[in-house]
């Protein structure tokens, strides 16, 4: 028997695709921070057979076996009687639970139904997970020596209040915490996943730490964990970790846990004491919302112009008609007179502007879609360089990428200039 | 052997709740589309000995195993191997697969690593499940009678995209999707999800057609799906109910299927042969983006002012000082010289302003978090109205709101003025 833990998550809706499984997610993080080893999960419907096989399974497999859903006054609120038939146990009705039900619906101000009566039934030997802000109480019970099943609601907060309430507490007493885990995740632009997970392959071997790469919308990422007896052990185990992997990467590495690219470049500029302005064709305004995202993007987000229609890059940017017929729309000549159009117009210390063939129409042979001009204009003068992204990933990609790489170059540009 | 679907989830970071099973949910909608009754999940970690043991758990209770995650070129993408151990199979390598990954990253103008040529590994037999927007592909293959294992990569966009182009049709083909399943999605905006689930209440109780609804970010939505004995004889059942579910909810209704509040506005616009520009300062640009997302959008969107500090409400947009400075930059005066400011700037037929109080910081008494005022100007008048969205959900959710109540009040004015 492993000390393992298991979670089975109960419910037709999740199933058909109703609904997301949220709780599975929550639970999941929260075993990891208790440093219990979590190895699978299932999710089975309102059926049972199907839950007590699963339930069955699971008793051979796990130490602990987490549950939620089912617990309500339907017909097909099936867990608590299932897991007790899965182990040949009856029900007995508990009038600590009963009590509990009519005093909270009294408390609303409603009247007992008989239906609510199955909810404080339970199996002989378990111990009542009092449900503080709802009437579906759970239960701790080991119907079999070195196996617990704890069961929840299907609520998200009923189910979350229980769990730090009880659960959590109980867990711990019980020994099954096993030391404790701390994480952190590095964040790259500016290289593919399989490029990043081959320049660290050697630390992906690793036990303890671990380092796991995912890959993002043109962001791709590393995660790392640790485990050990305290929170200054495992943080002591990262420490040297990332700065190995800072040292391989450089300035690929953008950040840490929720920073994002806008973040980033807002506080650069936070601490230059300067400010940013943007002057977007196709991406139509999304550099902007990237910064506005960002929680007091006003210390250093100006604003800037849309420039969808060339008609608003020549009247409000002033981009000359001559470089537009000349050059095309998107090139680096328009793409400079742009950043420092938005640059003058706005008095930012810098500008950043895009123009791009985002598609699926408007491509040529000689600018394809997923063609972007990227200009940025400061300080210490302007630069503009193109990029060609993949168009096969389609519309929505381009301008996501594009949005990033923009930010990026702003990002390096503010370090170099540091 | 039950005719039935499962889907195994495969990757370290769904146990480590890191992140949301979403794939699983997606999956399972599709898996009710097609009706095929799908009764179980499951979640492993990129362990082999664990994999393989859930594959031949699935394999003697299913009639096809749906797999996510694992096929990358990391040694932790394990998925391909285990399933061929699972059956005793080993892996050879597709010439097939392997050009299309070269010819991938040939058009991305990257070189090939030694690593991505372990994506070119299938069991003998397996037919491939080709990806057209990623490097990892995907399989089909069927290791005993009865029993069909698909697997597809953990990016959603991937898998989606795979699951559309070849697995659906592969399914049905099979004859294993039960019947003819038709479906259709109505969009609504201006109503929170319990209200529309309560005019339409009777109809959330059939059985076929079925009707569900869903909630999303501002906008909620109901799926239609009838089964019937062709494509003709469901889509017959779905007019009349599409019909009373309009004649309920008029143009709170805003679209169907993949519409979206930025392209039924620009369709409209289209059809009056009229132009729209943005004036944006707590979306920061994200009016425009939505619109911009919009393939074929330069016909209608022009483009507009990202008036995030007020120097550029007053130096871009031409607002006044002294309406700053006695309303404010969150009221309905500064809202309408925004709304005409980037009408006048751009020549466009229509202007839309937002400015508010996304938060967390900012609010006051009088002006709270949440607070929005969205203007219109356009060829007959113009308008300004407030709006205050909850702040409990924070800056994303207000600003997503905004940009949605921005569109859906500028379509609500072009069909009146119709």
């Amino acid at each position: 028997m492993s000390p393992a833990a298991e979670i089975l998550c109960i419910g037709t809706e999740l199933l058909l695709g109703t609904i997301t499984n949220t709780n599975a997610r929550w639970l999941a993080e929260q075993l990891a921070s208790l440093g219990i080893p979590h190895l699978r999960q299932q999710v089975v419907g309102d059926n049972r057979e199907r839950l007590i096989a699963a339930v069955r399974e699971a008793a051979g497999r796990c130490r602990v076996l987490i549950t939620t859903g089912g617990l309500g006054p339907t017909p097909d609120d099936l867990t608590t009687e299932a897991i007790a038939a899965a182990f040949g146990s009856s029900l007995e009705e508990r009038p600590e639970a009963w009590a509990a039900i009519e005093a909270r619906l009294a408390a609303r101000g409603r009247s007992v139904s008989a239906s609510l009566r199955r909810q404080a039934l339970l199996p002989a030997g378990a111990e009542l997970l009092p449900n503080p802000t709802g009437t579906a109480p759970g239960m701790i019970w080991t119907p079999k020596p070195g196996f617990t099943v704890l069961t929840f609601p299907g609520v998200p907060s009923e189910m979350r209040a229980m769990w730090q309430a009880t659960a959590e507490p109980w867990l711990r007493a019980a020994g099954l915490a096993g030391g404790v885990f701390a994480s952190r995740l590095l964040r790259f632009w500016g290289l593919p996943e399989s490029d990043l997970a081959e320049r660290v392959a050697d630390l992906l071997e690793g036990l303890n730490p671990t380092v796991a790469p995912y890959a993002g919308a043109g962001e791709v990422k590393l995660r790392l964990t640790a485990r050990a007896d305290s929170p200054t052990a495992a943080q002591a185990l990262l420490e040297p970790l990332e700065a190995d992997i800072r040292s391989r990467l450089g300035d690929l590495c953008f950040g840490t846990g929720d920073d994002s690219l806008a973040s980033v470049v807002l506080e650069l500029l936070r601490q230059r004491d300067e400010t940013v302005a943007v002057a977007e064709s196709c991406t139509g305004g999304g550099i902007g919302a990237a910064l506005a995202a960002v929680p007091g993007a006003s210390d250093g987000f100006q604003g800037g112009v849309i420039a969808y229609a060339n008609a608003v890059k020549q009247g409000v940017l002033g981009v000359s008609e001559t470089s537009l017929a000349v050059h095309g729309a998107v090139s680096d000549p328009v793409a400079l007179a742009m950043a420092a159009g938005v640059r003058r117009l706005t008095g930012a210390s810098w500008g950043v502007a895009v123009t791009g063939i985002a598609g699926p129409d408007g491509g040529t042979a000689a600018k394809p879609v997923g063609l972007v001009h990227i200009a940025l204009a400061g300080p210490d003068g302007s630069r503009s360089e193109g990029v060609r992204f993949s168009a096969s990933r389609g519309r929505a990609w381009i301008q996501t990428l594009t949005v990033g790489e923009a930010l990026n170059r702003l990002r390096l540009r503010l370090l170099a200039a540091a």
